[in-house]
């Protein structure tokens, strides 16, 4: 991946389950958690977005491989690039990482839509801005 | 507890941690799922009342004592109860059980809320006489 | 699909996310239950293949479309079908349907694992043929 | 409450549910996300107890008070004393805030237990030394 955004995630109890290993649904959160912090990074606030903008980002799709589990107490890092930016879409390239080990893979497609109708809408052209501002390299 | 509504639940994976037991958070989703149920079968349904009456039913405090563990696989019986019942709340005493077991007990109170200002406000009379016709034996 | 095994679901609060629709991380919880009663219904019970067998069914990838979000209260349809069974694997194809609108769309691949080593194992012969058997005409 | 631990953990999607607003269950997830970092903080860690002491802490009772919600986004601070320190138990006394509101209140009574029976069982000494060194203020 070319430089792609880092965020690092602690393993606890709640992510597990009876197979002693974190629950593979979890792995989402976890996606979404970066892809947050990505998106913060670029100063932009999902919750602001609902509230100002009457917009939200839902995931179309996700297609994940599960390499190997993550345990109680792992620290993980995230990397979460931008493969494809359109005008209402946005596509995803993320990994968890558990030292020298990958554990996750993930493909996310993203859609902007209106939160009165959820249907699609195109991403504001300052959201875009910001998003292509500070992620240009990646685009 | 005199008559309570009773509502099964099957343990599944996702409820479960490292353990090798549910969660004990989870056994506040269950109590919520056999409150839900308990609204329904008073044919009162959460998701109408958010959008024709605005108000919603949020939980005030709860109260739980953990005796035994539930497992995977395990199917669980629910005993819910109101134990009061005032003009903007309602408090339940609510049990798990599994076979001759008693697992947790639960006391939850909930209240009645705007769900434009969060500020608590009077359960409207229809709502309270569905609950109080369905349940007069409890009240 | 060719006659799938079907297993009905509720949505309940705890699904919901601020967006009022069911948070698409939860749709895997809802697969994994379709597939854990699929297997119950063939007599496969997951926490006695853990004590006796020493085995757990892994998620190896997982790849869902999202065409539809899934609301508080509604009642889900979920389909399930094996479309491919190999010795220490199966492939699914699932399906949530709400009433007549098909909201999301499953391929999921499982894998036997040794829950000491958590590496890849056949499939016990007995619980082969008790999953053929009961879904003969899907294999 | 005196000199407690501090921990900060920010809102997410996941957190939140159809009403707006955290689900009332996931603030025992931050909760125990919190006592986890107080143990890691005394160089205590849950994963190791499991594997090499066949002991874990399990949650007898917790006795929540919701004064006011927390929305996504929010970032909270948590803090986490000891209140009482037995041979085989430990209470907490815990808060969440965000900024100058107090949002939850919290007393969770932990039980240490065996894995292998799920029985109580005193707190191994080295243990019980970590914690009362680390946390003496407030024993």
């Amino acid at each position: 991946m070319l430089a792609p955004f880092t965020w690092n995630i602690r393993v606890y109890y709640e992510d597990t389950d009876a197979g002693g290993i974190v629950f593979y649904a979890n792995y989402l959160k976890y996606f979404e958690r970066a892809r947050t912090e990505w998106l913060r990074a670029a100063d932009v606030h999902q919750h602001d977005l609902a509230i100002d903008q009457k917009i939200m980002f839902v995931v179309k799709s996700s297609a994940l491989e599960y390499h190997a589990p993550a345990k109680m107490d792992d620290e993980l890092e995230l990397n979460t690039a931008v493969i494809k930016l359109g005008q209402a879409s946005l596509h995803f390239l993320q990994e968890i990482w558990c030292g020298q080990t990958l554990l996750t893979t993930a493909r996310i497609k993203i859609g902007c839509v209106s939160t009165e109708t959820i249907r699609p809408c195109a991403i504001p052209a300052e959201i875009l801005k910001k998003i292509q501002v500070a992620h240009s390299p990646l685009i």
